[in-house]
């Protein structure tokens, strides 16, 4: 047995960023304390969504990877209390942008830096305006307590991200997120849609999967509002939610699995053993023109 | 408005195979007379599941795709009612044998042949001893009423078949199913699991998928038994299950989309604006080593 324990946090934001620093590692001291190794905060959660607006004034947030105080304070943390912390963060890279995840390991090492690959963009989630695609690739990280993989938000809309993660060796999967109403339609409701998505790459790779999503409403710059919705949640290794948080809450959720037994039931199942890379081309291409 | 309307089938199956056609075309009657367009029939219908068990007494049952009386017998069906039918069959293409779907028009005209990509292999479902991986590959089919991709039982869990097919043109996916009980272990259970892997697609790719899987128990050659779980479905484009059979009864089900609404669905929600191909090499290796 290799039993693993995670969490999903769920909080709001606002723009008192000490506060949201405090409020993120009081979260993870309770993870822990619920004997938490790997816990997962949401995607920004150091500043309100500011991609709800494009304006040159929020740049001024982003950090370099190097040289970084958010990240160092975590990785004190996570020495101290010996978890496992994906560190989601605003990246200053030269003269380009990233929204980008630190991988600390739960001695306080930053394994490296995971820059989100898929970067939406639509009214209330303007992200190009700020990020440029990752050029990292997907990685599979391997921390003391498991090697884990770590999508953000968008990502977990692409099974391409969970399916090349899991073949790196990924025995978890992991998403920041921050997601909520659609300011030009309030007949979307996409918690469903956004759920069942991740349930899907858990399922297809048959492993457990964590999302952590902000909750609370949080206004722009020229009257709109995003009210993101929370239902944070780990699946198991079928997908099916196991644990769930509501649309409002702040708090953690909390879930063990025995790695060796997702091991043997993933071989088993034979999803990775009947792959059919040669018949993939057209997954290399955006208009399936292989 | 481009109104299509589709069916899923559920059915039991035995060794009177003339009975299990004439149940199978009374259920396409069934269906277009509910104004279904595109009728999704099972995996393997005109026999029980032989794969059960590993017996060359079997391979009897395969039939070319080109001289081969099921196709034919559903082609006149299909062009009598009016609807599109993909018909799963067991081929024999010279030496080799592949468990195929022939996509019929609603002419009656055979658009082509799909042989099934990913082939599971375990107790009770042993398909590797009879049919060798398909060559054919990914494809979308340009019907009457819908350009659509049809992938067989095994490839729903592939999330690389479902987004090969979408970025090839479909706009609804078909997977005709065989799967139930695993003999080895009662305590597997794997309906939410078969459901979830599928939604993920259907979510992923924005689109509607329809899955039909069998019903009842069929015994094996050396006292096991497999009992088919039914669970037919229909889900919307958010991978939501809009329509479900039990896990017994024989039946139809049927769900009405707007084809447009749909496109305009996907090109607002931006997963096919945002792929990175560059960053998927490792789909293309069965370990991830790019």
């Amino acid at each position: 047995m290799r039993n693993v324990t995670l969490a999903a946090t769920q909080m709001a934001c606002n723009w008192d960023i000490e506060d949201n620093i405090a409020r993120a590692e009081a979260l993870v001291r309770d993870a822990a304390g619920q004997g938490a190794q790997i816990v997962l905060l949401q995607e920004l959660f150091a500043t309100p969504y500011f991609c709800q607006d494009q304006s040159p004034d929020f740049f001024v947030h982003a950090h370099s990877f190097a040289d970084n105080p958010l990240i160092a304070r975590f990785a004190r943390l996570a020495a101290e209390l010996g978890v496992v912390l994906p560190v989601s963060y605003f990246e200053r890279a030269g003269k380009a942008f990233f929204n980008s995840v630190a991988i600390v390991d739960a001695d306080g090492a930053v394994l490296g830096n995971y820059r989100k690959s898929h970067i939406p963009d639509g009214p209330g989630y303007t992200e190009k305006f700020y990020f440029s695609p990752g050029d990292t690739g997907f990685r599979a990280w391997k921390t003391r307590f498991a090697t884990i993989g770590v999508g953000i938000c968008w990502d977990q809309w692409f099974p391409e991200s969970a399916r090349a993660m899991a073949l790196k060796g990924a025995e978890l999967l992991f998403y920041p997120t921050a997601i909520g109403t659609e300011p030009q339609d309030a007949g979307i409701e996409s918690t469903g849609h956004w759920q069942r998505a991740m349930q899907g790459s858990a399922a297809a790779n048959v492993m457990p999967l964590v999302a952590s999503n902000r909750v609370g409403t949080e206004p722009g710059l020229k009257g709109t509002h995003l009210t993101f919705y929370g239902s944070s949640f780990i699946t198991d290794p079928t997908g099916d939610i196991v644990r769930a948080a509501d649309r409002r809450s702040e708090g953690v959720l909390v879930a063990s699995f025995d790695l060796d037994a997702l091991e043997a039931q993933r071989q088993a199942w034979g999803v990775f053993r009947d792959r059919r890379p040669e018949l993939y081309a057209p997954l290399m291409t955006m208009d399936g023109q292989a």
